[in-house]
């Protein structure tokens, strides 16, 4: 191939660890607590299949023809609506997935060497979706209630090296699982507003709270002062990646324009089937069952840990939604060391090394707790404690 | 918005000529030649309906999860088996649209101010695609057999500027109809390897011959050289977004990386869906009634050119396939401020103008034949026409 010059942007193309990760993890009878799949029990496959025959039957031809790049009406209506602040169609735009948002926006906001702010750790997809723009990324301190204040204008930059943005996850964020108060929320957003950097929040697991529902979205404390992205994967179904990003009118424009040379436009199919699912009050039906579930799934896993991990040096956080726990071993462990004798074990976890944008703490991993069982967290969570007995009895 | 610091590159982005335009086609009554949308008749949406509705009761849970970015192992199998060269599913990209394919190899193979060379005129959505990166785009002088091989040695640069890329639409291309014969495939295969200069061969229309199957893709005279686009877009449905790309093992990485950063995968359900609808011989009977069909639109559009501008200074390209013909207007003619004047005689095109990477030929425009029926092009051809005719008489 010594004919192909490649973008240098190429070269920092990396295989996902975690996908690496997964594939290790293929082996039959492991108990993977390693993917961010959700539970197939949560798909609506039913209303999936009444909403594709009258999606077909009433408006098979619209549905199979090209579209307009925004996306269609009906759904972006319904997204502004259902948000907590005064938002226009106009400013709906519909993606393929959300992973999809991060990706039209890092094109029209990060040059090279641009610093974007991330947390720490923070989701490893938004630092791949990212890297094609080739930004410098720097990660933001953060404690239990999200991004600390103090570090984040330590952080800032001045002049050309001033931030161009900042991803926040608030809602039990990927991969830590926390959330950030309200307190916090307002702090980081005037600080923001201050310092004149635009926030870039991303919300997947919103509607996946298992207590009260969280705090407000930074956007809708100051909607002009930054994008959001949203998505149905976790409320009815990922593999038909649907997304949106919600943005200010004279942003708009532009990300419509990235889109339209991403791939056109969204599948006018999916649209129209989850326009016609949700149309008549579903998820205020559905999301509360999904709840239920993995309410009961997150208690098992905290249940186990109390139980298979006492005394041990280990901490681990609390989500009070979504679908992610972070837990940090003790001394002397590296869980991406440690992954081959548990997934002997028939256990599998990500490793946290990869969720950091720089220094990251070997100690930590990401477990996920909404594709198996309770039984199997039971089962995984004592395969894991044991995995950790053993590797600090060898050394 | 004065917080906001865009990417440099946000200031090229700037609206698709061919979308406004089609905004201002959407009056009712008028007959659109202007886009590029394949005609509803052709989508077999029964087909669809029972796919549909296989895919959820047989693989419900697989089709609406998350999965892998490389795309559904069958569909990869079913394309690499129907391609005419020696093809491993391995290379095998599904991806969401072949749109979504330009924009994939623009960021594994372009820097900013990398050379790379288009035909002229060239698809205006490639160089949408591509401009995120921003190249330096080269227009290589074509006749009505393609580009031109010593042309294409003159601009091909040395040094850092030599080309990056060519990209080629060697069928019907997008916007002028013509296609490459065989000698010239051969002859730009050849001077590509022996320049060093990888290329990027884009057949979204090829299944669309209406005399005669064209000469063999370039890809297959020389599968390490290059990189293929298709899609199910022209022949099953543009709304589904499935397209794929073809890659060298060697190159295939970096693209599969670059998917899966762009939106982790192209929908499930989708794959499966379209997987279900050919799996059993499905376009071997349903393209020939696209192909039947197209070809009356064609003869339509070709009988009513000859009619109603004959004495008018006019030519025509006469394609063998696709969906485009491509015409030059008399000394005179801007096809730019032509346009509401038909407009307001009820008959929309593209103007030719967007096409070109520099020096646009103003008296050019596409015409589609896909989306009218042979009566509407034979009003609209008169309409267009009378355009002309009352245009120059005001001069």
């Amino acid at each position: 191939m010594n004919n192909w010059t490649l973008a240098k942007r190429a070269s920092t193309m990396n295989p996902s660890v975690i996908r690496e990760i997964l594939k290790v993890t293929e082996k039959p009878g492991i108990i993977s607590l390693a993917g961010g799949l959700p539970s197939p029990k949560t798909f609506p496959i039913e209303a999936f299949k009444s909403a594709a025959n009258k999606v077909l039957l009433q408006d098979g031809a619209s549905s199979l023809q090209y579209a307009a790049s925004e996306g269609y009406a009906p759904l972006r209506e319904f997204i502004a609506q259902q948000l907590p602040w005064d938002v226009s169609p106009d400013q709906v735009l519909i993606t393929t997935g959300s992973q999809q948002g991060l990706d039209l926006v890092g094109k029209i906001m990060l040059d090279e060497g641009s610093r974007l702010l991330v947390e720490t750790p923070t989701y490893l997809g938004a630092l791949q979706a990212f890297s094609p723009q080739q930004p410098e990324v720097v990660g933001v301190d953060s404690d239990e209630h999200g991004m600390i204040p103090a570090d984040l204008e330590r952080k800032v930059g001045t002049g050309a090296q001033k931030a161009r943005l900042i991803y926040l996850l608030p809602n039990f964020q990927n991969p830590t699982g926390r959330t950030m108060d309200d307190v916090r929320r307002q702090a980081v957003v005037e600080r923001l507003a201050q310092l004149g950097v635009p926030f870039l929040e991303d919300n997947p697991y919103g509607d996946l709270w298992y207590d009260e529902e969280p705090a407000a979205p930074l956007t809708a404390r100051n909607p002009e002062g930054g994008l959001y992205l949203g998505s149905f994967s976790k409320v009815l179904a990922p593999g038909l990646r649907l997304g949106y990003i919600v943005a200010p009118k004279a942003i708009y424009p532009k990300l419509l324009q990235a889109k339209q040379a991403a791939d056109l436009h969204t599948p006018s199919f999916n649209q129209r089937m989850v326009a016609e699912v949700i149309k008549d009050g579903f998820l205020d039906r559905h999301v509360p069952t999904i709840r239920a579930m993995y309410k009961k799934q997150r208690n098992a896993m905290l249940a186990a840990l109390e139980q298979h991990f006492a005394g041990l040096d280990v901490q681990w956080t609390r989500p009070i939604g979504g679908m992610f726990l972070w837990i940090r071993m003790p001394q002397g462990i590296d869980t991406v060391k440690m992954l081959p004798a548990a997934v002997e074990r028939n256990v599998a976890y990500v490793p946290g090394s990869a969720f950091y944008a720089a220094n990251p703490d070997h100690r930590t991993m990401r477990l996920s707790y909404v594709t198996a069982s309770e039984e199997q967290i039971h089962i995984a969570i004592k395969a894991l404690a044991d995995t950790v007995r053993a590797t600090l009895a060898q050394q």
